[in-house]
């Protein structure tokens, strides 16, 4: 059986070498020499538009996936023509235009941020009439890692920030006075059964994922999968998504979702029985969901732009690596570190040993 | 970092995937087409003993190691003149020369079997008269899975027993009334810091490893820890090993040691913190050796010739399915299961039903 996957760096690296003892091959489209993925598979070298290479990757593969949420719909919609494509298209469409998802989002009675969609200075100037300061300006496109987007605190604010979208198609968002970030993971299969992680929670720096905790039996956890599933079945999903939410006195305001494995799941690896790249693969071939069940306290930690020798992160116990062979650049994802303990205090020692050696390297 | 293994098969499959989360990059050398690491890493295809291929191994890998311990010695020796090669050339000597091998445990004083060498049918004569019925023949070189040797019962036996070796040196060895096999797996850094791994119990069948269970606490764990010990620091070893042991009555009787990951520490890989190819890697790296303590209990149960539906496999919850990319063939080792679980009962009636599993499909 081969997996094509849209997309080669570290998400389908994982997905790869957690494919393999399933006996999956793999073939993977990215326009990059030397994303983390190829090697692990056989590699169509080119953009993801490419007809002959889409062609290519439809005749091979028996499924086909992706690693991003911003594979061009009418790309997966082609695939789909030709080959099972997991997640089905209509998940990528409302994903990547975050004035679709918070409306699909609103529609299942999943409440979110307050928001005006955007498509000039007169439309924000009214929108700011009703929403408090401050608010979040966003491309509804293409936006990952805090980029395309831009904080307003006052009127004085407005025009500035419109003019740095460039005339994009825009959302307006009130900020959400959150707690916490958390987010929730979950597989979904062909015939509807579904199995949940435990929820993360979630801390950002500059628009980036630092650090993911599993948090097993928190409080949230049922009004999570609440929704998660309510979004899943709305969609007919399959395969792993993340739902990202804000905790804002014990209720749930949904952020955004991604329809594929996600960083704040990288604990599952090692914290949990089945990990998401494993259950994301069991999901699209419609074989039994694996157990989701955390293995003690987990945690996990981004390294970003710069790394210490691996030396220095293997000699405390209990410490896990993944590295996605990839440059060094700022900004860039270039590793993760997972811890998982039975002692919950060695836990949090080492957690926050890891966060310390994370930002001497930092280059974000 | 480029590693290169000796032989593709399914333990330098392992091997390679837990190498990319370390970063490192594998090229591998096997005469095969389609051996089930291939795909994994660069594949130098050809012979071991190709002059050119084994010049270009040394060139690009930084390391070299292997899977298999019948890699003639000339060739570890040809590798470790031009590049790194763990474990060194000294263990493979050792290992792949059952006489050699006897008397080395033996000035190590780890007990083994009653033992002889055997050139003639005469020598065999001589030596059955202080060696107790029933004894194994078998040949000093190239044997595994239960191939290359026979058993003899009686007197009357011995001509036809030394026939059936073809005058190929050998060792006759005299029974050892067991009542359980087990072996430990330990790992060892060029420092000398070594790691062991909660002792398997293995069950054997027609001369290939069927089950293997991690025990934990076992009254035997130090002595099987203090044997493999005194072996690693005598070869002044790198990497894991993997010594073979009968019980008898609680006292260990060594049976033979492999240089390399082993079929009965598979269960490593779910059923502990660090699992034996990674530690296999650290060693070879010299990276701080990763924890070994067991994740609850855990089985492995090998499936040989014959497979059922994955879908069979995967609907029990906590059993991890490991396939080799093989075709299937008579007596071939074409995967591994494991289950893993906190809950004692539900262990054992999950191993006992996964070893019904591959007694269905066995084609042994």
């Amino acid at each position: 059986m081969k997996i094509g996957i849209l997309g080669g760096g570290q998400l389908a690296r994982m997905i790869a070498l957690a494919g393999y003892p399933l006996g999956l091959d793999f073939i993977i489209l990215d326009p990059s020499e030397d994303a983390g993925a190829i090697g692990l598979g056989e590699h169509l070298h080119g953009q993801y538009d490419d007809q002959n290479l889409l062609a290519e990757l439809a005749e091979k593969a028996d499924i086909v996936t992706y690693e991003f949420e911003n594979v061009p719909v009418k790309v997966a919609e082609f695939l789909a023509e030709h080959t099972t494509v997991f997640p089905a298209p209509n998940a990528l469409a409302v994903a990547q235009d975050r004035l679709h998802e918070k409306g699909f989002l609103q529609q299942l009675n999943i409440p979110t941020a307050t928001y005006a969609s955007i498509e000039s200075l007169t439309e924000l100037e009214n929108a700011m009439e009703h929403i408090e300061y401050p608010a979040i300006l966003k491309s509804r496109r293409m936006g990952y890692d805090g980029k395309g987007q831009v904080v307003i605190k006052s009127k004085n604010q407005l025009a500035e920030a419109w003019e740095s979208m460039q005339n994009a198609e825009s959302i307006v968002e009130g900020f959400v006075p959150f707690q916490r970030e958390i987010s929730i993971i979950a597989a979904r299969r062909p015939s509807g059964e579904v199995v949940f992680y435990p929820i993360s929670e979630n801390t950002h720096e500059k628009g980036i994922l630092r650090v993911s905790e599993c948090r097993v039996g928190d409080v949230i956890q049922s009004q999570a999968e609440d929704y998660v599933v309510r979004l899943l079945d709305a969609l007919d999903y399959v395969g792993v998504i993340a739902l990202e939410l804000f905790d804002v006195d014990g209720k749930l305001i949904a952020n955004e979702f991604a329809p594929r494995v996600h960083n704040s799941g990288h604990w599952s690896i090692e914290g949990s029985e089945t990990s998401q790249f494993e259950n994301h693969l069991r999901a699209i071939l419609d074989l039994p969901l694996g157990a989701t069940k955390a293995r003690g306290f987990s945690g996990m930690v981004n390294f970003i732009g710069g790394l210490p020798a691996s030396d220095n992160i293997l000699d405390t116990e209990n410490v896990h690596l993944h590295l996605y062979a990839k440059e060094l650049r700022k900004g860039r994802k270039v590793a993760h570190v997972t811890v998982r303990e039975d002692d919950r205090d060695t836990y949090f020692q080492t957690l926050e040993y890891l966060i310390d050696l994370a930002k001497l390297t930092d280059n974000s």
